[in-house]
């Protein structure tokens, strides 16, 4: 079995069951899910400083995964927070779920747009399809107007106001696949797809396929990110990774 | 069990058993491979008007695929020939195994290279590049100077040429993943990536594992490529669709 | 008398005469221009599999034409099906519309915009586009909502349909030169230029203006396309080119 | 007859035969070739100040052709001097070398390399590279290290370090096509093509190609460059063209 | 002291008091500025034309600036006209508005908007964008339909027509930033940006203080434009430098 | 006087009054400079952890610079850590080196080298080159094989390996302009740049003239970073901004 964990980067323990709840649906026969949270940290990412508040947990979450034998970590969230770190300090597979999304969705369809709750989302977010190297199959970013506490209150409305500005992506500028930008845009992932007519991709569906994937490739096929260059690792004689 | 077709897009079927066992090899467990090749047709790619002269065949063989059930075709080399035509004529997952590479080694690492057996190939592939969006992630193309026949016969002088030739793009490209760009530069993911020190994705390997991943995405969560736009088909009263 | 071939990719005589006049009425005194057609095929091609299904017969009498003593073909369809091949076969210059006309409009203006029937046709020739490296110059791709049929039915209403799309690129997407991304949007250069105020290319006028002068070069100077890299010729030793 | 003048943008009729012996020998039949200098000025343009000096007599030698009836003109010079003044002074088709050059050869490769005399060129000819949207296509420049007097000094030994400097594009930076990047590195286009096995363009050639292609077009067909917006005159009442 | 000239490029004297009495408000303690004009020329530079016919004396001017010891020249136009002569021919740093505005505008934000006076000015300003590197940066343009001697006549419906093109620019092209692209449009940078709610940068603004930069990096640090390759100046046997 | 801090993001104060030094003797007369260190964390960043390690710290001064009214901080390291998160909580000026020397380099010339310590840092670097929208001016990254540490201990060895890559980096990848990519290779400026022939930026010179351009617009014109869309603050409420 391989053990993959998905990592909810706030410091709440309130999606913890919802999420494994997904993920024992979606799940391929030979892996088994965990999920787990930081014992603290804001409730939601929306600021970069709170993915900053954040981090130093997370990490050690990261590295305690390799340690504790998970084949895989996915970072919960769509800024793909701490990323580059992650990716530097182990050698498992670290799935970043826009990272994921970006790329999938280059697959399946010419351009894709992208559905954010605020535009404050929209630098970052662009920044890493500059840093993935995706921006000519980049077709919009789309606004609901929602924060992320918000989405999870309303979920209906959000529903509703996702396809008003995926049709927009649709017709006015060309998506041929549509993503939700932030992993509490889950769960809509058949219904959306149906009603609009194209592959709508779920953040957390994506990430954790994505996850499986290279988990497999890494404990079965030894292949997995770089450690050359980029993701070199700090020397451990130097002290700093306790 | 999801079941995935390989397709060996030429006109031999002397490649269908070794390829089955390398795929055996690697399969998810719930996943049952299938090979085959084509009635007739170049025994390579190496020209794109042989692309051309397997296409007809090529497709029929995707259509057949739908209607026998598959839930994912491969296309078997790595020009990655027909594969906006075939995405047009079946729902099912179509994948193709430059794509799938240059989107998996684009997670793995900053940049990446790729390595030909000749020149003659650039043009084409890096156009792919080109349409596939990841220009800015690619390091360099390098070639060893083997047609895809040499390759067959001289695997392990290939090898030893792939080694120079990645090492250099290692070290004067700036690459931290290597791809190599042919199907029949197959089964040396292992030795190479330990010897090089950088992930090395195998086109078989990573096809596969990206098929394994849509047909489960197709098949449990009901998204595949787009039908809107590029993809959507010709319609069946026009008469061509036989 | 330098002789260049028009080929109409599809499988009805029905254009030919017709374009046999246009290209009459535009052509150099030192040209003699032919129109051709293929025995069989769909007669339009809005989808890529439709390409493929003249491929076979319009690759075949590309090659006739280059032994026929012919200094020039086009391949008369704005997707500029199997140029790629066609090169690879032939040592003739091979023209096609859409090549031809973002390379002139690039010449006579800031940016361009390209007016096609439907959206589905976007997504390969926008591919074009990036493989033809010219996205910078491209204003915006717009629709009029016909299909090739529907154009060749109502030509008038087509004509003010493009109207209204064109001032729109002009006035919303900054368009200073408006392509015609369809050979069936022909016969209104000169009435379009004139009432939108702004260079309009019909893609017949263009590709064969351009054919003109690569059949002189070639001819006079000895230059066409490279025949090193990507469009060198398969060998005739081995067999497939008969 | 077509008629249409080449402009040597130098103070000096040294090369004015000569040049009219070229333009002769590869002229269309319909096209009648004249060739003209500038009264003062420098004898080559190797720097941007020089080709400022000149400028304003070019303008007015534009500007005069067309009020006596050209039908194009062609700036003779490889950085294109004043090209977009040109064509906001006139309605007639303005041809300049490296936009000529860079166009016709991004149809017959997939990428070209220019061969300049001195580094100090490239600077403003990639900007010019960028400017005409074209940097996908450009392979590489190499430079021979002749100035342009040298050129016109030593045209054996020039034609030899071009060779040597177009060799190394094509095997190390993958030009399929080479383009001489200064119109003294002329007259060697059959030869140079010949010895080097791909398509080398002499700009001479090809602007004076293109121009009688974009003359053409603007008698016959009314289709010029674009007078909207960038190439919008100024308003003769504000009295500033005498 | 650092003395820097501003160079209104435009043959009146109407604007030298005005614009003293900005750059005294403006200008640091140890730095001293001066103003100056040309004795003849329009009194706008929205066509190119006007941009040629006043480089002569601009080019004289810098150079006498050199000679006269200024530490640092300002070229007063958002055209940026002759800015690589002007470099070419002078070490002392030379600085222009849209220059120094975009590098300035994209350390203050993800991306910018251009407010023009008309269209006509787009082209060229597009393609400063592009010479300067920053494509990516750029969220539009945006154009309030003023000629530069309406905007001089009626500052006040510039400066509403400037927020109406603001707000649309911010709303729906995502601007952080604004930059007025003209230095009539001049005067309001504390005013705009307040109802804004972003940065909007004055080109005379921005341009002065990027120029005493400059002029102090130059003049304490030794540092200025590169003399290497592109502005290698003309050597002075060749006697044209007067 | 304008009060500006200068960062050493380290845990250590070895370098604090040789950075003043430099400071002092490069500053603005009416500048006042600081400079400060971090109580705890490695001595220096190559690896992204610990960038990660001295984000707490590093945000806990450059919030309180603001409280105690600096008028502009310096992050001092050429990875520009944490910049986006600094500027989210603060509105005064946050410079960072890398961001500084990419853009006044592009003012000076065509194309700029980066000479880096080790290979290691590029990614990191390149993804920032990206995100600051700056590709198309980079000639090369050059590496010159020393670790953070040994540049401090071997500033000689350092300077001639300097030296020897930017030479490359000039001759070989036309590079006009060079950049230091690190604050370890500081003081050579004026030497490295007349040995070289070409402006050799020095990261804390620049970052800190930049700095100082800044900070007189934010506290004389009102101008900083956009506090709209990326850089927007957490909101108080929310409790996280202690």
């Amino acid at each position: 079995m391989l053990k993959i964990l998905w990592i909810n980067p706030v410091g709440t323990a309130l999606y913890d069951e919802h999420m494994l709840g997904i993920l024992r649906g979606i799940k391929r026969p030979d892996v088994e899910p965990f999920v787990t949270h930081l014992e603290k940290g804001p409730d939601h990412l929306e600021y970069h400083y709170y993915e900053h508040l954040v981090a130093d947990e997370l990490l050690r979450v990261v590295r305690k995964a390799e340690s504790d034998g998970f084949d895989a970590v996915v970072i919960g969230c769509f800024y793909d927070p701490s990323l580059r770190e992650a990716r530097e300090l182990v050698s498992i597979p670290v799935v970043a779920p826009a990272e994921a999304c970006l790329h999938v969705a280059s697959t399946l369809g010419h351009k894709f747009s992208i559905i954010v709750g605020r535009r404050k989302w929209i630098p970052k977010m662009e920044g890493n399809v500059w840093l993935y190297g995706l921006e000519k199959k980049l077709a919009s970013f789309r606004e609901v107007g929602f924060s992320v506490r918000r989405m999870m209150k309303e979920p209906e409305k959000l529903k509703e106001a996702i396809i008003v500005e995926a049709e927009k992506a649709i017709k006015e500028d060309g998506a041929e696949v549509i993503i939700l930008g932030c992993t509490a845009e889950s769960g809509f992932m058949k219904e959306l797809s149906r009603r609009l007519g194209v592959p709508v991709l779920d953040p957390v569906v994506i990430a954790w396929k994505y996850a499986e994937m290279l988990a497999d490739l890494y404990r079965n096929l030894g292949v997995a990110h770089s450690k050359l260059y980029g993701y070199e690792p700090p020397p451990i004689d130097e002290g700093w990774l306790k």
